[in-house]
């Protein structure tokens, strides 16, 4: 049991100290399930292995009594086995490899197309002293061009997007969380794509009236609006074609 | 617990005695995975009403000691609430809402265009007295068009689907089974999906050295290899392009 209801979590931050990256983001709804209060060590790109003792080059890392834990797959998987008395993040082994399968659908239908339409934003949202970083890590990742050129035109690749979110809007007709009554990890991966988005979307990514809209909404709002930063921006709003 | 050890199956086949639909072939894998043996009632496409004494249209249907139970996936939910001392087909709520998200998947990605690559020799194996029905059903569920007309030029749209099962092929470099360690009920909905198409496919839909060969293997050799009926066709061996 945990000395302190507090765990320490190292957070990736915009210049606004919205959260962006979406393995903090379900991190952070990870510990709220579990029942923890947050003590946030905040910070941006650049400095993350100064910042945790030369112990980690990415985010999130957690300090529970002492004890560091990296990589946010691995930080809710330690919440269980260490504290299997209060609520399960993971059902079992086969819900964990399932998980991965709808996560990994959405990076590829989702933020496959939405990182080239957001990177700009990204760049601009980011604290002024990742500008540099970023600006270059992101240039090189996403095969060359300015981060100007890679958003160029996104206005004629945001529509793609909605309609590829159908298998998803389908399952949610038939339940209210991916874990059930509840929601659990699987959700949370879910929530951590959109919560990203809407760290850096200065225009939405999805129409008004998505019916995916009820279940975003009602996700952000868990925990006492863990998902409500002012920092963030309108997911809904795409025009029509 | 279940009088005596069989439970009674009404399934559903070819003239070769093959079963076809997948939702019979999930049913039998679910059956075998309880530990159960099979006590088949064989029969095709027409009649089914008749065979059932007006009980159901569709296959497959379960009796246990008296107990009709109709539809693949209540029978499997049927199977794990009656006999929860044997192995668990579903591990819990999540994994069954996940479970139905991959399976979806897999009929949008891989079914939707087989159906039509197949669509004729499912007619030609089905048995003499169910082609009229096969016929027509089909012709009208697949928006109009002769079967001969709708099956023409598979060669060309055979090899769209092998690139597009790729996220299933990540997923299987994790893990041996969906179920993590063995298999549960949502490898045998994955399962399902290619002993439907290797009961009805006259050529290959996948390549000789697809990676997905040998989890597909695997499963088949399951139960005996309750897969690996002699009217079952070769699933590899799709020309390279």
């Amino acid at each position: 049991m945990a000395k302190s209801n507090r765990i320490v979590l190292y957070d990736l931050v915009l210049d606004s100290g919205c959260t962006i990256s979406p393995f903090v983001w379900r991190t952070k709804y990870a510990l709220k399930h579990k029942g923890f209060d947050i003590e946030p060590v905040p910070g941006g790109f650049t400095g993350i292995k100064e910042r945790t003792g030369g112990r980690s080059e990415r985010l999130p890392v957690i300090v529970d009594d002492g004890e560091w834990v990296l990589d946010s797959w691995k930080i809710a998987e330690y919440l269980d086995a260490k504290y299997p008395d209060r609520p399960m993040l993971f059902e079992g082994e086969s819900m964990k490899v399932l998980t991965r399968f709808i996560d990994q659908w959405l990076w590829r239908t989702a933020i496959r197309v939405w990182i080239r339409c957001y990177i700009l934003d990204y760049h601009d949202l980011s604290m002024p002293q990742d500008h540099a970083y970023v600006r270059e890590s992101r240039q090189r990742i996403l095969g060359g061009g300015t981060l100007e050129e890679i958003q160029a035109g996104r206005e004629q690749r945001l529509p793609l997007v909605p309609p590829a979110l159908e298998p998803l809007r389908d399952l949610l007709k038939m339940t209210r969380w991916l874990g059930g009554d509840h929601p659990n990890y699987a959700d949370y991966c879910i929530l951590a794509v959109f919560l990203w988005t809407a760290s850096v979307a200065k225009i939405p990514p999805l129409h008004d009236d998505d019916p995916l809209r009820e279940y975003i909404d009602r996700g952000f709002d868990l925990y006492g609006g863990l998902g409500r930063h002012p920092g963030m921006h309108n997911l809904f709003g795409l025009p029509k074609p």
